[in-house]
C-alpha cells in the first residue's frame, strides 16, 4: 500500500470521512477531534471520573489493572513528545495493558527500505492497538484506512489512535481539554457538602452562573494560527450552546486566526471576537474580566521561518504573556489552561501564577492520563465493566468524593 | 573474560559445539539454527499452536500471562531490528515476562571501558534470560560459553538467546520460518469440517499432494549469498525427506549461493538447482510452476561495497521480483514467504500481491511472535503446563478451531 | 520554579537539610547518602534479605510482584548509566511496579523551552515515584524541595530518589555497598549448619574476628578524589565503631583524598591512613594483608582535563591494579568490592581474579537490585507486609537458607 492508494479517501471533507471510522455510533479508530460528539465526550468523561476515583484506592487500582492485562499496546511516536507519550503510557499501565514503544526511527526497518505501511501493519500483527504520533500529516488517517481494508478482507485489524499527526490533528488533546473544562465547570470543591457548595457561594457573586459549557466565554491566547490544539478544541466547544470565543494574538497572518477558521466558528453560531490584548474592551469591559476560561499557548518558535523572524521582531509579544496582575482581575472561578509545555524563556505563564487556584494547567496534564485511560477502556469495550464495578464500589463506601463525580 | 578465552571453543565445527548448549536433548541456550532437530521443531510448533489458540480468549490470555510473571527478560539489541525485537517483546508480554531493553550502546557502560562480557554478566545478574542481537559475529555464542562456565563454577547463569548475530546466525528466524511452513502444509482452512476439507479438494487437482514438509519443492529468490535466513532455513529443511530446493539469484559471486553451501545441501540429499529466472525450465516445466513454497528475500544493499555497485549495474534485477502474473501461475496452495522487511523501492514483492491467499508473509511475521513465545515457554519449562491447561480447556469447549491444531 | 528559588535551601549544610526529606524518622525522599543511619541501613538490609529469599521461589516471586502492581515508576536518567538504571528497573519489576523511562533528553519537551522543573512536575502527575539521574549537581535535591512545597500546598507530591546527580551524590550506591559489606561480614556460608560454621572455622585462624562492621579495616584504591561512591560509603562506614580506612591512590591533588575529607573522617574517629601502594607497611605489616575489605575503583578518565593528562603521564599507575599475587596475600575471608563498571583496558581488577571467593563485585551488583527493591518497598510502606509474609513463609518451610538471614 502506498499513500496514493488512500488519496481519493483523504481528499474528502472530514464530515464525510467520520463514518469510515465508526460502526454506528461506536468509534473504531480515533483520527479526528471532530469524531467526538457531545454525547461521546460525556460518556468518556464519566468513565474518566470513575477511573480517577477508583485509582484512589489500592483495591480500585487492582481492579483497573486487571481489565486489559491480556492486551498489548504499541506506542509509535516518531515525532518528539513527552506529555502525550507519557500520559498514554500511564493510561495503559492503569488498565494493565502491556506497552512497547518505538520512538527512534533510526532503529527501525525503514532504514532498510521498508514502507511505513508495512511497519504499521507489522505493529498490528504483534499488538492490539497502535497509538501513533508522526510528523507526516494524515499518516494516522491512512493507517486507519489500511486497517479498515484489512478488516474488510477478514484479516487482522486493530484500532489506530492518532496521538498527533503533523500540524493537522491531535484529537486526544482536544478530548482532555474538554474533560478539564467540564470538570472546571462542574464547580466541584473538596469542601462541598449538603450545607455548603462552592457553586452556591459563587452564584451570590455571579448570579447568572450556570454549570456546564453552555453560555461560557473562552479566551484563546498565543499562537492561534499554528496551534492545532486551539483549532480542535474550538471545534468541539462550538457544539455547545451560546458559546463566546475571544482570540488574542499578534495581527500577523502567520499567527492570527485564519479567515476560514473564523468563518467556520461563525457558521456554527459562535460569538467570535479578535482582540489585540487582554485589556481590549468588549462591550465596554476589558476582555480579561469577561473570561470563564483562558486557554494560553506557547509560540511555536521551532516553526518560524527566517523571513518570519524579521517580521516578528516588530511585534510587541509582551501582550501575550499572562501576569499575576491580569490573573487578579479574572473571575474568581475562571480556569486557566495550557496544553504544555510552556516556554520558560518566553514566559507566557510565569511560575508565580502556579499557586493561584485558577491555574488548572497541571491538573489538565494529569487529566490527560484519565481521559486517555477512558478512551482505551472505551475502545476495548470495558467501560461498562468499570461502571458496574464503580457502582458496586460506591454503594459500599460512603466516600465524600463520590457526590462530586 | 575476553574473546580469546573462547577461541579454541569457537573454532570447532558447529556439530561438535551443539552439545555444549544442551543437557541431554534439552536446549539451554539458543545459538545456532542447527540446534533445532525435527523433533524440537515439532514440539515447539505444538506449543506455539496451543499458545495461539489460547490467546484467542480472554481467559486463555490471562492463563498465559501468569505463567512467567515472576521472570524478567533483557532484550539487548545493539544491532537495529524491529521485527525480531518487537515479536520477542510481544512474546514475553504474552507469557507475562517483564521486559527491559538496551538498544543504544551509547547509553551503556562500554563507553567507560567496560568489557562487553562484564555487561552481559551484569544483565544476567538482574534478569532471567538475555535475548541479544549484536553486530559482532559469534558474540552470543561466547556469552553462552561464559554462562556455561559460570554454571560450572556454581555461579548464577541464565539462558542466552541469539536474536541474530552479525551475518552468521539467526536461529529464531529459522524457527518461525519452519513453523510457518509446517502450518502452510497442514492445509488448515477455516471452513474445514467433517464434510469438507481443503486438503481433500486440493488432492483432486494435485493427486500426489501430501501433508508436511517431506517431498516439497522450495524456491529461494534474491540475496542468496548474504542472507543468513536462507542458509539457516535450508539447513533445517534438509533434515526432511526428499526435499528440492531451487535457487534464483544473479550469477554474481557476492549474490549467488556459495559452492560450500551447495555441497552441504547435496551431501544431505537435497535436490539442488540454480536458475537464472522464475521461467527457467526444470524437467521441462518453468520453475515457478513447480514450487510448493517460494521464499523471497530483499537485496541487502546496505552491505554493497563500492566495487560491487559497479558490478551490480550490469545485472538485470527485474528477474528477481515477483509479479502478479508470476503468482497466477503458481500452484493454488503454494505459500509465499519473506522474512521482511521488504524493500519498497526495489519491490521484490509488490503490495498488489498482498491480498492473494498465497501471500503468507504477514502471517509469517505474526508466527514469529507465537514461535518465540513457545521457545520462551520451553526454556523456562512451562510448556507442559500449557499442554495440560490446553487439553483441559479444549475438553471444555467445542471450538471449531480445535481440530485444526 | 527556578534554581534560584531553592538557592537558600541548597546552601545549608547537609546535616541541616536532612530533616527536610523526612517525617520524624521516616525518609520521604532519597537525596543524600547521609540520610541513611545505621538503623535505617539495618532495616533496609533485613528487607533486602527477605526479598532475596522470597525471590528464590515462584510463590515468593508472585507475592512480591503483587505488592506494588498499582504503582507506576518514572526512571528519568539523562546521564548515561546502565547498572543503576537496570537494577532499579529490575527492582521495580520484582515488586510489580510499572516502569516508564525517559533517557534521551532530545525526545523531551525541554527542546521546546520547557523548564526542567515543569518536566519533573509533569512526571509526578503521571507516576508515583521519580527515580532520577542527572548531570546537573543538586537537581534531584531541588526536585525534592519542589515536591515538599507542593505537598505543603496540598497538591500532588511523590517521592524523589536520587540515582546519582553529577559528581556529588549517589546514595543508593552507598546503600548497596553497605548491604554488601554487611552480608560479607555476616560470614554466611551455604554449608553453615549446627555442626559447622564458616565463622567458627575462621576464628581458629583469626581469633579476634567479629561479625559486623565494627572494628573492620577497609582499603580504598583508585580515583579517591573524583569518586563519589568512595566518599559516600566512607561517610556511612564512619558511623560504626573503631573503623580503619586506608587509602591507596596516586599522590596527585586531582586523585588523592582531599584534606576536608580526611578531616571529616578523623573527626568522626576513623583511623585514616594514606599509602602509596598495597605493599606499604602499616604498623610493620604490608597494608594488603591487613584489609578486611578492599574497595577498588576505576580511574574516571572521562573527567581528565588536558592539563591533567600531562601530569598523569608521570604517575606509575601499576600500583593501583590488583593482581592475583596480591589477592593471594589477603585474608581468606576478605571481600573485594568494585562499584563497576571496571575498566578492561586499565585492568584495575583483571578477570583472572573473578573466580576467587574473595571477589564479591558481581554479587555486589546483584545486591544493588535487592537493596533498591528494599528501598522502594520502604518508601511505599510495604516492608512490614513483606516481613509478615516472610515470617509466615519461613514458619512453613524449613529451608536451610533461612538461618542464614
Amino acid at each position: 500500500m502506498e499513500f496514493y492508494d488512500f488519496e481519493s479517501r483523504l481528499e474528502r471533507p472530514v464530515k464525510v470521512k467520520i463514518p469510515d471510522f465508526q460502526t454506528g455510533e461506536r468509534l473504531n479508530h480515533i483520527v479526528f477531534a471532530d469524531q467526538f460528539t457531545t454525547s461521546t465526550i460525556d460518556r468518556l468523561g464519566r468513565t474518566a471520573n470513575r477511573i480517577r476515583l477508583l485509582a484512589k484506592s489500592t483495591e480500585g487500582c487492582r481492579f483497573l489493572s486487571e481489565l486489559l492485562r491480556h492486551k498489548r499496546a504499541m506506542l509509535y511516536f516518531t515525532q518528539p513528545s513527552t506529555r502525550t507519550f507519557l500520559s498514554f503510557m500511564a493510561a495503559c499501565q492503569i488498565l494493565g495493558l502491556s506497552c512497547t514503544e518505538v520512538r527512534d526511527p533510526s532503529t527501525s526497518s525503514e532504514t532498510k527500505g521498508e514502507s511505513p505501511y508495512d511497519s504499521v501493519r507489522m505493529f498490528s500483527s504483534y499488538f492490539d492497538v497502535v497509538i501513533m504520533r508522526s510528523k507526516v500529516p494524515q499518516f494516522a488517517e491512512c493507517c486507519a484506512y489500511m486497517m479498515n481494508d484489512l478488516r474488510q478482507a477478514s484479516r487482522r485489524s486493530v484500532p489506530i489512535i492518532n496521538g498527533g499527526s503533523g500540524a493537522d490533528e491531535h484529537p486526544t488533546q482536544a478530548l482532555l481539554d474538554m474533560y478539564t473544562i467540564h470538570r472546571a465547570f462542574s464547580f466541584h470543591h473538596e469542601r462541598n457538602s449538603s450545607q455548603w457548595t462552592w457553586f452556591d457561594e459563587l452564584r451570590e457573586q455571579y448570579p447568572g452562573l450556570r454549570k456546564g459549557v453552555d453560555g461560557k466565554v473562552f479566551g484563546f491566547c498565543g499562537d492561534i494560527r499554528r496551534g492545532r490544539t486551539i483549532r480542535s478544541l474550538a471545534h468541539l466547544l462550538s457544539q455547545y450552546e451560546d458559546v463566546s470565543m475571544y482570540f488574542v494574538s499578534p495581527q500577523h497572518p502567520k499567527l492570527a486566526m485564519s479567515s476560514e477558521f473564523r468563518k467556520l466558528l461563525l457558521d456554527r453560531g459562535v460569538n467570535v471576537r479578535e482582540v489585540a490584548s487582554f485589556d481590549e474592551r468588549i462591550d465596554d469591559v476589558p476582555m480579561i474580566e469577561l473570561l470563564d476560561c483562558l486557554y494560553m499557548t506557547r509560540f511555536q518558535r521551532e516553526h518560524n521561518r527566517p523571513e518570519d523572524e524579521a517580521d516578528f521582531q516588530a511585534i510587541d509579544f509582551s501582550q501575550f504573556r499572562l501576569t499575576p496582575r491580569l490573573v487578579a482581575r479574572m473571575k474568581s472561578y475562571a480556569a486557566i489552561l495550557h496544553p504544555f509545555p510552556r516556554d520558560a524563556a518566553f514566559g507566557e505563564i510565569p511560575t508565580t501564577i502556579d499557586a493561584d487556584p485558577r491555574a488548572h494547567y497541571f491538573r489538565q496534564a494529569r487529566n490527560g492520563m484519565w481521559a486517555r485511560a477512558a478512551l482505551l477502556a472505551y475502545l476495548f469495550d470495558v467501560d461498562a465493566t468499570i461502571t458496574d464495578y464503580y457502582e458496586q464500589y460506591t454503594r459500599q463506601t460512603s466516600d465524600y468524593n463520590v457526590g462530586a463525580l
